[in-house]
């Protein structure tokens, strides 16, 4: 297949470079374009509240349901840089509206890197002209290269229906927490949809997907998940089955964003039920997926369920804690709050660990979060980015 | 000194004793006998839901204001050990009282170590044989060195005053967070002091010491601080003077604590101000303090101040997202949410890092909170801690 990602729906076009913004020398910048014949979009952002100069530029652009183009740059975040960092977000904007013949307020920016540091403003001007000249109906893999940071992966998905299709890029491998991780993802469809039917469509997938990634409970000030609607393919999905194929990629990109995980050895997903809501569930999870007590334990394999409900004993959420049962990979390995037989015997040694955690009240509250052990490699990356 | 920890005061013996808990063959009991003239206590909890069964044996004992022994075990938690947990914990009460002549509900009973496997009774009742028969007013340090678990240092502390003193023991290296951190703590007076008193100062003690600190976010379902008074001394000093005296030993043991925490290379001091609230404040620097890549920055001494303001910006704290400022070691890294010049060249290689952040409301806001790095001995020594 040679039309993959963000390109595989009709009506996009795509376009990657190496401006120099990396030390690396790899490609940094990326461009993704929407020819039409319709323009519509919808995105979600981080909920931090320091939030980067992209994402302030981004959110004004997407104000009005539409988007027409959206400019990525990856090795630096454009964050914390005060009034000069919004400056030049809003330029990097303005350029790509110039060389595309569109409206500043058509452009979105996203950008992934290290914090506080100035974009390198005369190789991103030099960058975006060469993004304009490089624009590929087929560019769709190489612009998923050029968003990477940590990523060891490029990440890309892609869901064909009868008729029309929907694809996307994405990158993410830390600061991966509530509300999106810090992941940059980009969604494209040739269906002929509302802004307001993208944006219903956009928000229930991220619930289930993105959203119930965790890696180490850090939000990023950059996250930014837009999708983008063409409608070259003439076709207007029920409102379902837009649902169902924007889920099916973000399902898919959040999979691949687990997995590669900064330093993750075991892929963890935890299923929190038996409490009062999805609401309370979801914390218990949260609590659970972020202890590092529990993450460490997952690193070396042991089935150290004490440590789970010492983790979920100070969620809120509703809970018997003298009926919480864990399992490990389906064995029961705790019932009643108290260790069942062969408990320490369970094998967690596979890179996959399911943990499924009963709060013992009977309420009908049920949630899934997916998240990673602790490693060496996690505080290795880590510990010597900046410097 | 001769006298030192908990027999520091007058009116305490104690005993330690190898009971065969531990794998290692390292002592895993101690005993903390009250010889009066008076038995006022007090004591606070953890205040996880999940709690071991000790904790419940020695709710109940505390509730009159008044116990006369505590006795300790290391190696085994006797957590989530069900209703055979709950009995044998009470048998340990019984044991005790019963070698040393006082009714079951004024003893009260700590236990550390891992969750989730029965006590083994017949060694724990042998151990409180010997216990009892070698109860001496110069053991204090003794019983500190059996309640150790991965602590690699015994912990004492002792506030000499005029004519009356405090003394204490306590252990505590992981699981280290809000509402004390799995610790076990046993501070004892010769003052003479009402229950009432000693529930005081314990209390405005804990706050400022023990709950500041935060290693990793887990909080043990074991936690217990026991304080009593044996009035021997004769004294009765002033709430003042107790306050005072209490709260010196605490601030010892938690300093010890936070530089014997699992894994640490640095001791990291989180102080936020410029906010509504206290609370909120306290919020902020507990963000802060668990975030896993702000703890791998300062375990590789490096001067991330954008993934501070990328922590309390999810934090539930107000705050001005563009005027936050942060200091390392009183050098401002950040001024207004922007980087401040040599932000990068800030030098961090020493074992304490102190950080300060501002949220910038000009609010009366303040609280401090004391943390370590996340490093790789910290994911070593838990990865590998049941198996």
């Amino acid at each position: 297949m040679t039309h993959t990602g963000v390109t595989a729906p009709r009506g996009f076009a795509a376009a990657a470079t190496t401006a120099g913004i990396k030390a690396s020398g790899k490609p940094d910048m990326a461009l993704v374009v929407n020819e039409g014949p319709e323009y519509t979009a919808a995105a979600v952002f981080t909920r931090n509240r320091v939030v980067a100069s992209p994402v302030k530029v981004s959110r004004a652009a997407l104000a009005d349901g539409s988007v027409k183009a959206v400019v990525f740059n990856s090795g630096n975040a454009n964050a914390c840089n005060g009034a000069q960092g919004d400056k030049d977000a809003r330029e990097q904007a303005a350029l790509v509206a110039a060389e595309l013949g569109l409206a500043d307020g058509d452009v979105a920016v996203c950008s992934t890197g290290l914090i506080g540091d100035l974009l390198p403003m005369d190789k991103v001007r030099a960058g975006i002209t060469e993004l304009a000249r490089a624009l590929d109906p087929d560019a769709g893999s190489a612009a998923a290269e050029a968003i990477m940071t940590t990523d060891t992966v490029s990440k890309q998905a892609w869901a064909q229906r009868d008729g029309w299709s929907v694809g996307a890029m994405g990158k993410g491998v830390g600061m991966m927490a509530p509300s999106l991780a810090t992941m940059l993802v980009c969604v494209t469809t040739d269906a002929s949809a509302s802004a307001q039917a993208l944006d219903e469509a956009l928000r229930k997938a991220s619930k289930v997907t993105f959203d119930s990634l965790d890696i180490d409970g850090s939000t990023s000030t950059n996250d930014t998940v837009i999708l983008m609607a063409s409608g070259a393919s003439g076709i207007t999905p029920s409102q379902a089955e837009l649902d169902d194929a924007v889920a099916q990629v973000c399902e898919s990109l959040a999979q691949q964003m687990q997995s590669d995980a900064e330093g993750v050895t075991k892929r963890v997903t935890i299923t929190v039920e038996g409490t009062s809501t999805d609401e309370q569930a979801l914390n218990a999870a949260r609590t659970l997926g972020r202890d590092n007590l529990f993450k460490c334990a997952m690193f070396g394999s042991d089935p150290n369920w004490g440590r789970t409900l010492a983790a979920v004993g100070m969620a809120d959420a509703d809970m018997d804690p003298e009926k919480i049962s864990v399992y490990f990979n389906a064995h029961a390995v705790c019932v009643d709050s108290t260790g069942a037989p062969g408990a320490r015997e369970v094998d967690l040694s596979g890179p996959d660990i399911d943990v499924r955690v009963d709060l013992g009240t009977g309420g009908p509250g049920r949630a899934t979060v997916r998240t990673t052990d602790l490693s060496h490699a996690y505080v290795e990356i880590n510990s010597a980015y900046s410097t």
